[in-house]
């Protein structure tokens, strides 16, 4: 009976079993499991795993994303020669990325030790950044000229589809100057005359390339809007230097949102899962932006010592100090959200920032007077209950409070949405913005608004 | 010369072409331009574009996601024989979504007017919520029963394959009860002998499957995971009713991270592009929010009520309060975030909730104490330099602040850190947790943590 979603296999019991048992596991079991069991041993026994297991099963284990944090501990305590014949079967964006993670000594030793064909794969995919195209891609894919037939070039892919990444994707190019003219899906192929031309089927639309140089999340936004199985990477002069497949799209924005997340909550982003974080890694990242923004709200301390006296005068004022300037930063945090994901989608761009503030201006106005009247309203109701005693003037210090709302919510909105539109302006990730920032910007303008408000609602009375 | 990513083509003049031009420009643009510059007309002209490409054009450019906010408003400009034409020939998935958009009569109008298989096939992804594994399928896949060689498949495939929405994964039925036994890539059914049976090389491993009542998110794990093109949706007795494929799986990651992080933000989740929210939609799902964190927060004036007549004796205590009870939202944002990736990416469950703790607790002592050090630090800088007055017990007044600095971050990190858990154990989205809500959590502790710190340490002094 089918569940929700498959229970992960208890493979708790790895390390007990012997060879022959490793095989028919690794027969029966997704590999993407096996992986998940095997980094969760001690590099050693992961190592002793792995070898254990045919040659085929290792290296598809070897591959999976499951495995990656723990792949450069594992292949230092494989035996020199397996590790190299490994590594040659490895996929080369897999490669790339174990090379990455390689002290920069044992990656000439394993270097050194490769056929010279994949290490010139490596290499051309080690001079891209590792969340670049080009640091993703794979060169195995499938390439015909387009003066065959989609007879002739099914019976390529039977010859040597299997040791590409996908054969559901061909790529068409020019019988002389190799340049891409067209990708064809496998299943056009299949379906079409046998005896026509690719190019016959190919139709008008140029192919959808990226450059080398596009980032992840460009691959990705590709790929999510015109539904590809993989984008191919072009060079300037025309010529695919490899493809990104749909999979390594989808780690992409898995690890983008875990990203993104943690930066909006106010830390910097962890690679590793939250329980493999060690104490240290967890403080370092952090206490970086704690401290920052610590400081930073330090300026709270400095406006609030401005408005001393006045505190000492009308004590009262200082009750609805954290209300006021929360309810800034909640409406900036909100506005901030709202325009990283719509920056992030291309819904609205740098230009645009006008647009925005045409519409957050009223937003905010809005959302300060609701907030204000509720505001207004606690105050008078617990005054007129004989809750609390908010002194002679507490009628007064209502509307001080309610018209400080609307004016610390406004420039919330409007600091909020402008944020990511400044961060961008100067060059970094929109979505480094984050809620605690936005907070902290707005805490101390919403002080100084709430006790000018204060100042002239309340002078020649409380002040 | 490649750029970076496409530019999108400009389409603006779409609406002054003729047909002819408008079939030319359909052949010649990619399907997702073209519904893109749709999408941004009015529903009557847009509509009249539409039904002026050749039919096929028609169809594919309907189905776009980037059409979908506007394809109810569309399709009621639409004559209703041609509409119900497009409907009929619209994939199942997205004819679902589009129902479920419409009016409840004009759904029964329409769906009278379809064919009755069209009409079981809606009927049947209808039962299903939108966001579930049964509401996002298409019953459009390849299956054969499990006695068949790789040739007669391929054969069959060359039949039907115009139909389906994807011929790569190929569902393998037993010829009894039609349960499903296999799923076979298309690559390995070209690349296998063809005269072999298909179950020879479909390997021991049980087929991945999902429940219909599966969600979306489930879906994208088990395909992420597995590096799958489609996922097989199974009821209980074991019979495919249909795939999610790929592309509907990054539509579904991208959607949630949107919603994700206008959510972490603090608002309702969005439906629309930025730009197309209207001013009362985007008052109503951010006033929403704002007001339960306003009135959460109104519980931070009641807790300084408690402490007024400490601050009308020391003053200089209510100029820390923003940078105290800040630092703890700030920390609780952080551990927040943390935790809320951690269990959607399952790397911690529910059970783990103490283990957490034993993370959480160190960390936000150590993050708290190197706060503490700072904000005394500032505290006595200021004063030995002459910068501001503190007071005669200045060195105490930031003894006080530190303190409650390490009590503060400490307990807005297990706050933050088990407020995911508490939602998710109330049955709720752990998502749901947003940095406002923490951040408003967090200060009326904070405020009482700070007092009772200060009164401690500075009882028989200022207090």
């Amino acid at each position: 009976m089918p569940t929700t979603l498959v229970p992960p296999p208890d493979l708790s019991h790895l390390t007990t079993l012997p060879p022959a048992e490793l095989s028919r596991l690794a027969a029966t079991t997704q590999t993407a499991d096996l992986a998940d069991a095997i980094a969760r041993l001690r590099p050693a026994e992961a190592a002793r795993v792995l070898t254990a297991l045919p040659f085929d099963a290792m290296v598809r284990t070897f591959d999976e994303p499951e495995l990656w944090p723990a792949r450069a501990d594992v292949v230092t305590h494989i035996e020199p020669t397996l590790a190299a014949t490994l590594i040659t079967a490895m996929s080369g964006d897999e490669g790339a990325d174990l090379f990455r993670e390689l002290p920069a000594r044992e990656r000439d030793r394993y270097l050194a030790a490769l056929p010279e064909q994949k290490r010139a794969t490596l290499r051309l995919l080690l001079q891209y950044p590792e969340d670049s195209a080009g640091g993703i891609m794979t060169p195995a894919f499938v390439s015909v000229p387009s003066n065959w037939s989609p007879e002739q070039v099914l019976a390529y892919i039977r010859q040597v589809g299997h040791e590409k990444e996908t054969i559901y994707d061909v790529y068409v190019l020019d019988p002389e100057d190799h340049q891409l003219v067209a990708v064809l899906g496998l299943n056009r192929l299949l379906l079409a005359d046998p005896h026509c031309s690719v190019l016959d089927i190919a139709g008008p639309r140029p192919p959808l390339t990226v450059s080398p140089h596009a980032t992840r999340l460009d691959v990705a936004r590709l790929v999510s809007k015109y539904n590809l199985l993989a984008a191919p990477v072009v060079d300037e002069g025309g010529h695919v230097l490899g493809i990104v497949t749909v999979d390594d799209v989808i780690d992409a924005l898995v690890s983008e949102q875990t990203r993104q997340v943690q930066r909006l909550g106010g830390s910097e982003a962890f690679d590793e899962p939250y329980m493999q974080i060690t104490f240290w890694e967890m403080i370092r990242k952090r206490a970086g932006w704690l401290s920052a923004l610590f400081i930073g709200e330090m300026l709270t301390a400095t406006a609030m010592g401005h408005f001393e006296a006045e505190i000492a005068k009308a004590v009262v004022l200082s009750l609805f100090i954290p209300l006021v300037i929360s309810s800034g930063g909640n409406s900036g945090s909100q506005a901030t959200s709202l325009i990283i994901r719509a920056l992030a989608l291309r819904q609205v761009r740098l230009i645009d920032w006008w647009r925005i503030v045409m519409r957050e201006l009223p937003t905010g106005i809005a959302l300060g007077t609701i907030l204000g009247i509720l505001g207004v309203a606690r105050i008078l109701i617990w005054q007129h209950l004989g809750w609390y005693n908010y002194g002679p003037h507490a009628t007064l210090v209502a509307f001080a409070v309610g018209a400080a709302l609307i004016g610390v919510v406004t420039f919330g909105s409007l600091a909020g949405s402008m944020l990511p539109f400044v961060i961008k302006r100067l060059g970094f990730d929109p979505a480094s913005a984050s809620a605690p920032f936005v907070a902290t910007l707005v805490d101390v303008t919403g002080l100084v608004i709430y006790f000018t408000v204060a100042l002239v609602i309340l002078r020649g009375t409380l002040l």
